[in-house]
């Protein structure tokens, strides 16, 4: 059993919204085919795999570094003991030969996009979907049938009242949701005020409504959005500084009750260990998003659910930043809490199987091998013709 | 005056040496060429970059992202206000537009490979030595007249005695350094610490001896080290644990007295103020060895000053990575504490101008404009043959 072959390409997921730093319009992400040589149902296995936005395509580093060790790889040095499978931290391994600690950006995308690929082919080479897959092996043993999801939106309406921003949020609850996102930080403190209150105008209770301010605000300004924010007990406050400020957070900590979160652009175990340790996070009622794509794949993922669990977390605090099935499989198989969804934007990559529509809230995973694109007739299109 | 061109190319830096982590054989490194409609003894100024050691090139992120932004921007909005010059500030700004907060890395070394260049032209039109442009502008008003430099090598020689590192650093001391380092944490406590009594019996004064770990050591290892290397009153005691453990880093603190650095895998301000938050490190003994390259260039080394003075550090306490040129001029114009140096490896990019030998363990500066590479005859060679 061995790889034969990895294609990759770039594809565009731009879309027409700017957050609180950066216009998404000209935003792209890797796509990749790991091709093997084991056959299922008469073809060859092949397990697919991209980036979740924000973080552009990584084609440079795939083509210099990562996939050229991997095609000098012995081939023994790749698969399980037993020789039955694909491993994936033996080729996680591999990819991250002779690499240096610290500087986890972009290369941890590259090699998240190969990982995607991986556990895709692995559980098709098992014959299971990959959220049973993995709570079989790393998991309790059931994965969850379906998981919470959120939709994430929100963005600022420049020239357009607030009735905008309700018609977007009535979108998403008729679509299945129940719990939405929006953006805070871009606006005076009084308007966004406004904003939130005419969201929850139509989603009811504050519990339904979490805010994301990606990272903008200093000390001053994060605690005065918290105090204007905690009557208002949200679902949660995102992202109020710098992803790296710790001692901000651990400010904020001590002066806004409801739950906050945090861990979207962090993306390492190492980066996610300092947030734990410094960042004055509260595993009773926080939540962490690390996205197990940018950050190195699932293989690192799994590091920083044990770096969880050293600090009393469970892995029902953490709902990742990515908003697609591989996202989806990896919180049904490990016990996550939920999941992010941005419904109708990151086309054809943002969303879930075809076959399994959000309902009260929640998203089913289809019962296929694999993560479950072949049931994504939009993503399976684009993945054929980009990559053969 | 303009940006005409930015022409980049990608180049070898291979060496046979093998640190605790890497095998340096395939390193790489990006080279750039700024050429402006500035003209200086009747041709157009050019600027000229480079990556340091340890991250490989950057061609891919440069083609995909940065130099299109540049290419995009309009030509008015790069230069100072006054429009006498390039303005490395704005360039930056320029290259860093719809980029995410957090994850720094892989792009902080393209980032650093422009802005290099950015700054050798900037130098040049002023018709300065970029050291002395930079005491000026930045600095105290004038450039240190050498700066402090230390032979890094001490490697392991596989099946060979101490002999060949002793003369290994009798060569060292030959070239006219007075200090040295070496590597440890690739053999047992004990060979180590025999290692370092060879070298010892060459350069006498433990102060004249640094070894450096390269972050491989848990917290027990780095504890034991510490308690044997100690009573040598080494020159210090460099990057025990993974550069982002702060916490390991603190824990050392405590129980090792003597110097120690860390920080030339930090590639952020925000990064580098989490090690002086939560890292232990002592303002009145300990070294930074941040790499102004590395980490997105000279416009995000300033912003690391500016937080090292915030926490009560003197710039003096920095010993930058890289061995080159550019890192010698910021140490002479900003007045950093020493500079390091790669006698004989990663050439034609490391060492310092032809017209400018080690001597007495300090190297002086070329009083030409710019960073000098036109005093290095084998990389201006290398320069012209890739980049035209």
């Amino acid at each position: 059993m061995r790889i034969v072959e990895i294609r990759e390409a770039t594809a565009s997921i731009g879309s027409d919204i700017r957050n609180a730093y950066i216009d998404f319009s000209k935003m792209d992400v890797s796509i990749c085919a790991v091709v093997t040589d084991v056959i299922r149902d008469g073809a060859p296995v092949v397990g697919y795999g991209f980036n979740s936005n924000g973080r552009y395509a990584q084609g440079g580093l795939l083509r210099h570094r990562f996939l050229p060790r991997l095609e000098a790889a012995d081939p023994a040095r790749l698969v399980t003991e037993a020789g039955d499978n694909l491993d994936p931290f033996r080729i996680w391994d591999a990819m991250m030969t002779n690499e240096k600690p610290g500087g986890h950006g972009e290369r941890s995308v590259a090699v998240g996009v190969v990982d995607m690929a991986v556990w895709d082919a692995v559980a098709k080479i098992a014959g299971q979907p990959l959220h049973r897959y993995l709570a079989e092996r790393y998991g309790t043993g059931t994965p969850a049938a379906d998981v919470s999801v959120y939709a994430a939106g929100g963005y600022y309406y420049p020239d357009k009242d607030n009735t905008a921003l309700q018609d977007e949020m009535r979108g998403y609850l008729g679509m299945g949701y129940d719990a939405v996102k929006m953006k805070i930080g871009g606006a005076p403190l009084a308007d966004d005020i406004a904003r939130i209150e005419a969201v929850l105008e139509v989603v009811g209770d504050g519990a339904r409504l979490a805010v994301d301010a990606n990272g903008r605000f200093d000390l001053d300004t994060a605690l005065a959005y918290g105090e204007a924010l905690a009557p208002y007990g949200l679902k949660w406050y995102e992202e109020a500084g710098d992803p790296l400020d710790y001692a901000l957070q651990a400010e904020l900590s001590k002066a806004y009750a409801p739950p906050m979160a945090t861990g979207e652009n962090l993306f390492s175990m190492q980066d996610v260990r300092n947030l734990l340790r410094h960042g004055g996070m509260r595993p009773d009622r926080d939540i962490l998003q690390m996205d197990p794509v940018l950050s190195y794949g699932l293989v690192e993922y799994m590091r920083m659910l044990e770096v969880l669990r050293e600090h009393g977390w469970s892995p029902a605090r953490c709902v990742p930043h990515g908003g697609h099935q591989f996202a989806l499989s990896i919180a049904a198989g490990l016990g996550l809490g939920g999941n992010e969804s941005y419904p109708g934007i990151f086309q054809p990559f943002g969303g879930f199987a075809d076959s399994t529509p959000v309902a009260g809230g929640r998203v089913a995973l289809p019962e296929i091998p694999g993560i479950g694109f072949e049931d994504k007739a939009g993503l399976m299109a684009l993945f054929r013709r980009e990559l053969g």
